[in-house]
């Protein structure tokens, strides 16, 4: 059980109220209708900045920013479903889920111009990052990619910006080391992204919510196709494969090279390794909870 | 010929800075084939606040958020011109339309956040209102609506708020009376928004790159329809034409019967009306200017 969940609850709590006060029935309906999930940034600025008002609200106006984000990317991806629940964008539409989000990265951004310049600047900043990194991402499908380094930049930018603008923020609240604990996040949202991309070849399409495979059918060539290309002799073969519909006997097939050549294997092993490299960012910090909070992340199955 | 031109171009000179230093080559493309109209929120806030730096920096920040709600607007409208140019949408999909939308709102409140506090909460809470304003323009169409209040309301938030923020604001960084100009941007974007209701009857086509009374069509009852449907006694029939698509029979019907009651007469009457009101909340300022730009406003056909 998480010992944050009083004050995720009031996280929720504080949204609602921002909400509440735009004074239209609408809005609000549509706000009780959006999942939230793990709040994994919230945990996170929770637990470096510890609980105080300051911290509390940031965690609302992180949240608030990945919700938007979230919005916007289910009408992108044509979601129908997000962590179990009927998205935005199937119940009401797509118009209502792009402004639903539109409203919301205002709200956040309005309640960000409240609190201290530096804070504000570093989490706006994150915004245009995560957009430019979307960008990237559905540039990068255009062709089957096969440079590291576009990956990389891409995760970076859609995954690892928040989440290092997160952890610094929270770290200047905290009158801590703003520079250790943003290059602590941005290694732990590279390791975040990555596994969720392995996720979406070991688990099962219950479990995701979505088609096995669905970044390659998708185009998405992440790191363990990244590792597979490089590693299998049938480079044709995968790459005939890529973004088509993917039959039993693909799946099995891309499954087999994955496992010979240990393109799985070693794409764990880097998001694992990119985990202790956020840790070692916080060496001498007293950072326990974070370990903790690292660990459950990497071994998430969903 | 606008004596402001040069500062407008500066402007979009430096969004144009920020976007190239984002460094992503796709994203300077798309900004580069973005119109951009007369900017009318630059020239009031130029107007009201002088040519300064941060008069200057101001518009270009209000720039970006009036485009990014634009390219929103255009993905939500399925539009595919604006300004005679081809959208975003229709040229390079939603997707990119929406996360460039999002990039240009995030780089604005990055700028923004390095403002004065003040403006900051100002301009991005007007955002917030925006949205909801959009949202209501969308709620307003499920039904006929026939009232005025509710129209007002959501014209209101959908342009006069940014309208009102952009003016206040300017009044702000001038060390004017920022309720006065509040007040005067307030009305001059309700004026505003009806003139554009009422050129969708009076335009043709060919003007508006959309078919003629589109916004009825549309299931949007703008201030001419409400007049319209509180004088005429035909309420039935015109309610049996409303989100349907019109023939030429039946737009004549309409003109007719607008002109028969005087609803498109003293629709106009109420946009120079609220233009009035605009000017009349700056008595006593040095508005010659102003006038000039509300009186070019007021008469323009496009």
């Amino acid at each position: 059980m998480n010992n944050l969940e009083p004050q995720l609850q009031e996280i929720k709590e504080q949204i609602n109220q921002y909400i509440t006060s735009c004074d239209n029935q609408q809005c609000i309906n549509l706000f009780n209708s959006l999942p939230f999930g793990k709040m994994l940034r919230s945990q996170l600025i929770l637990k470096i900045a510890g609980i105080t008002d300051e911290s509390l609200k940031l965690c609302a106006i992180v949240e608030m920013i990945h919700t938007s984000s979230l919005l916007h990317d289910d009408v992108i991806d044509k979601a129908n479903t997000r962590r179990g629940k009927v998205t935005i964008n199937a119940k009401f539409g797509d118009k209502i889920s792009i402004l639903l989000g539109d409203m919301l990265y205002s709200i956040a951004f309005s309640q960000l111009a409240l609190m201290n310049q530096n804070i504000a600047y570093i989490i706006a900043n994150a915004v245009t990052q995560l957009s430019i990194g979307e960008i990237m991402d559905i540039e990068l499908t255009n062709t089957f990619n096969t440079s590291y380094d576009k990956y990389y930049e891409m995760i970076y930018k859609k995954t690892g910006t928040l989440i290092e603008a997160s952890s610094k923020a929270a770290a200047i609240l905290a009158s801590k080391d703003s520079e250790k604990y943003a290059l602590f996040g941005r290694n732990l949202g590279l390791a975040f992204q990555m596994i969720d991309d392995i996720l979406d070849i070991t688990q099962d399409s219950s479990a995701l919510g979505k088609p096995s495979m669905f970044d390659f059918i998708d185009g998405k060539v992440t790191i363990p196709y990244l590792l597979l290309y490089e590693r299998t002799e049938n480079k044709d073969k995968l790459k005939s494969l890529f973004k088509k519909p993917l039959n039993k006997k693909d799946i099995l097939w891309i499954k087999q090279e994955m496992k010979k050549s240990k393109a799985l294997e070693d794409s764990i092993l880097q998001a694992n390794y990119l985990g202790q490299k956020a840790l070692e960012a916080l060496k001498g910090e007293d950072n326990i909870f974070l370990e903790e909070l690292i660990n459950s992340m990497l071994q998430r199955t969903f």
